[in-house]
């Protein structure tokens, strides 16, 4: 197991769907292709984006194994987290199996815990079913409801989880990010998580994100890092500016999910609608987005 | 399939668990010779008080293929919700399989839909897996993070559910449901799901109740029931007075669920330990359980 | 001081304003005109209805002078809370000094005390700026966002606050009012104040109801009342039915404050508009508010 | 009025009291005294730290004079919001008249509007009772329950309102931030609020900060400021490391504003307790704050 940083891009990677709802795993291929003019680090797998939680298990298998199959090309990172820690277990241990180069669970959403004491402990069960593979916490409390505090996390994860390596940290609160960031020396990989603020994340020394709209926007994206990397804030803020643009329309219809899946639509890439209990956007809405994109200069 | 409604008490059951956290299906023999002492009409299995969304599905259908061999005792309702449709699909189609007498689910509490069209057409996926059993929707909005009118699920479901049969309605909005019960002449069956307000619900017409405390209350409720069915309202009052200092201990510590096996196995019925991420109660809050029981005479 | 309970029903009054959003105290004649048809033992001013904490002190105290002079027609109970009690404190000194039968304090919506301790320290200093008069606390968390149990209130409340009498009760949580009504062997005066809920309060012993909707619903209120007390809870219950029908429409334009002046207006008592931050309905919702009458048999 | 932006700290100041809970103005002198070695831009007088919405209208105008006595010292912002327009325009006239630097409401926190209409329409008639004086809309939606999009804000306030100069913005929201800093090129004033993560703000374009902290770390944010606009990121961030462990002792204890009170006691600057519904500390909590700061090198 490695201890160095990711750096760069990590896309929250969609599932390709068919319109009956199906997983379409052959529709990989056309996304990938897409994935690579991005310039990505990696892609995380079966997250919020990825519909993680609205598949089965086997399912997110299936789904983690085609992605191998590309890892040459990308970091894989599978999410395996959802609201029974066995279930977790399955699928940390299937992740390791297939070679994945991280794991990554969210809190548990339901009989969400408010102690760092009890997540440690569901997370410790997880990553121990993939000894080699680093464990990455996917904290994102506005859509979990587990909403510890992450320093109290690492605090006692390190003790518990040997293979703890860092977080997705996907909330606003840059106050704990910092005070992770600059734990232990700034040993933990503290991956930022909110596409939209970036340069906080990379201001206060994170060197990875990982975001729905990578997918599309990553040439913006790599400039905006090398151009705050060269030392030019000013520049990286008028980046950051034009991302910002892009992510106002990205959450304007319904979610992120449903949005990104309609953009790649719209930019020719078809990975297929969203499963239930989210709502697809109508032939009308989809109009409306497609003039939103226009008119900011996307397509 | 029935038109008929659930007459008495259901109890949300536990799931017995091994202290390594394991399903105990052995040890359901015992805790099943202590419910038949309660009186109930049947048992919801695999619900939140089952901890079903914190086990796999192949626990949940061990579980559930578990308590059929005791149908002659009780009616056996097979909660099947979660956060994937897909995964529900599977379950209920097998909870149709062993013979349940009818299914349930839950709104899905990851990326929680806000509006009826799109939980009735999550549902109706759900349902059709299981055409032949009746199908009741799962209120429970502070749990779900799912708090669509129950009003406006009725009048979309029953154009698109084939096999709605009703709701278990557990939340503190007694004005919807007595929307609810009175809608299309009283024909759908919503079933009271907090039982320390049970006589709201009696006495806006409905005829059941589901609920966590049954597993101890049985008795209790029974008389509160009958009194209440009787005619004497100020009875049933009293009544109800006793079961609230009962819930109130219940609830006290960390939740109902961890309160529910806790207050068991002091009654000498060992059905283990909660999973995580819930907390289980150390000796010394298990001494002050035990002492809140027998202050208000329940030991 | 009495220690008898309020019997009957309370008017939640809206506060007469004119176009410009001036308190317009000559129009509250004809107001009281209508509301001496409803069949009201009192009257409750300054409250969420009356626009209390829109209004300056000065304001207040002028509405609740004009007030009095009704005070043979209604018990007349003035709300005098706010989020400072230093202010609250003038109001009470005033309230007693020109003879209103009751004063009554919701929590302090801006910075919430999460305690009882600090909630009754907050109004025992209100209480005692009126030491001749009755003091209800008024809860209704879901817009004071306090929410501390009136249980716990209760218990400390009696021994800070001499004049404590009892508790407007807003809140769908019957357990605890069930608790409250009990406790001291029914001492307290527990007032129900969902009126759409009104019969699980009167089934627990409540006998008076403070609410929103009583400017227009008195006559069906009293009958139901009537019903209630003269055991035909069957009948109570299809009454209740009625009342649901009414506040569904009360509640659909914007909220209840904005609803009832504007259903006043449709039966021709012309209270104004509400002021900002609420929003008034338009003409074109206005027409839909009065088809939505129209359609229930209200006008 | 200018157009000028404020540059630098602006410290939201307390408001002495007695101990007997009435406002001390003597005590002024000595906070000044020390508020002069912060190097503060201004003073933000009846905010949120300040107590303003705890206090009567006559306590908040007679506070507000009284710091008019040291306008030579600092820039005074005097906040005038509250739950009631009428209070406000009241106290924005008076702010007026007596010279105020410039006025702050924040949003109603009563029936607290969702839209940008009502907002505006309600700061709009606040603003023009002192049409001579700059106004900033307080933006602190985690306090104050309102929470619209500052944006819609600005683009509907500059209409309505010909005073509007800015914002002062207390959310992690930075993406909304950045587009008002952006907005119409970088016209309005748009204030940091959060003092943890203000390297966010300064980085957006953000030439000023008001907050809570300054009024004891006026020296160390100074530096901060000064080293951020010299180009030195990295060291910039390093000072706000320092803030931060600052600013989690200050959050330990109840809130900020109990907090900050008993830290510039601990200090030696005397402001007095806060009011009710804070809660004071007690003496023990009181030494382990003393033995936190101790820790961190504060005293």
């Amino acid at each position: 197991m490695t201890s160095e940083k990711i750096k760069g891009l990590v896309a929250a990677t969609v599932t390709p769907m068919k319109a009956n709802g199906e997983v379409n795993l052959p529709a990989l291929d056309s996304y990938v292709k897409h994935l690579e003019k991005q310039g990505l680090a990696g892609v995380f797998v079966n997250g919020t984006t990825g519909e993680g939680l609205l598949m089965t298990s086997d399912e997110r298998k299936a789904v983690a194994e085609a992605w191998m199959a590309y890892k040459d090309k990308f970091k894989v990172m599978v999410h395996v987290g959802g609201t029974s820690y066995a279930a977790a277990v399955d699928l940390a241990r299937h992740a390791e199996k297939i070679g994945a180069d991280a794991i990554s669970a969210m809190g548990p959403c339901f009989l969400p815990p408010s102690r760092a004491e009890e997540l440690v402990a569901f997370n410790k069960i997880v990553a121990a079913a993939a000894p080699g593979t680093p464990f990455y916490y996917y904290h994102i409390p506005g859509t979990s409801h587990v909403n510890v505090s992450m320093l109290d996390f690492l605090k006692l994860g390190e003790k518990e989880i040997p293979t703890l390596r860092g977080i997705k940290y996907t909330t606003y609160d840059s106050m704990t990010m910092q005070e992770c960031i600059a734990y232990r020396g700034g040993y933990y990989d503290i991956l930022h998580g909110h596409d939209e603020t970036i340069l906080t994340g990379l201001m206060l020394g994170a060197t990875g994100g990982v975001g729905t709209s990578y997918s599309v926007t990553g040439e913006l994206y790599n400039k905006l890092l090398d151009t705050f990397w060269a030392g030019d804030l000013a520049g990286a803020v008028k980046l950051q500016e034009k991302a910002v643009e892009f992510i106002r329309v990205l959450i304007k219809y319904e979610n992120s999910v449903v949005g990104i899946k309609a953009i790649l639509q719209v930019m020719g890439v078809d990975c297929g609608p969203v499963r239930l209990p989210m709502r697809n956007l109508t032939p009308d809405r989809m109009k409306a987005l497609e003039a939103d994109l226009r008119a900011i200069g996307w397509i």
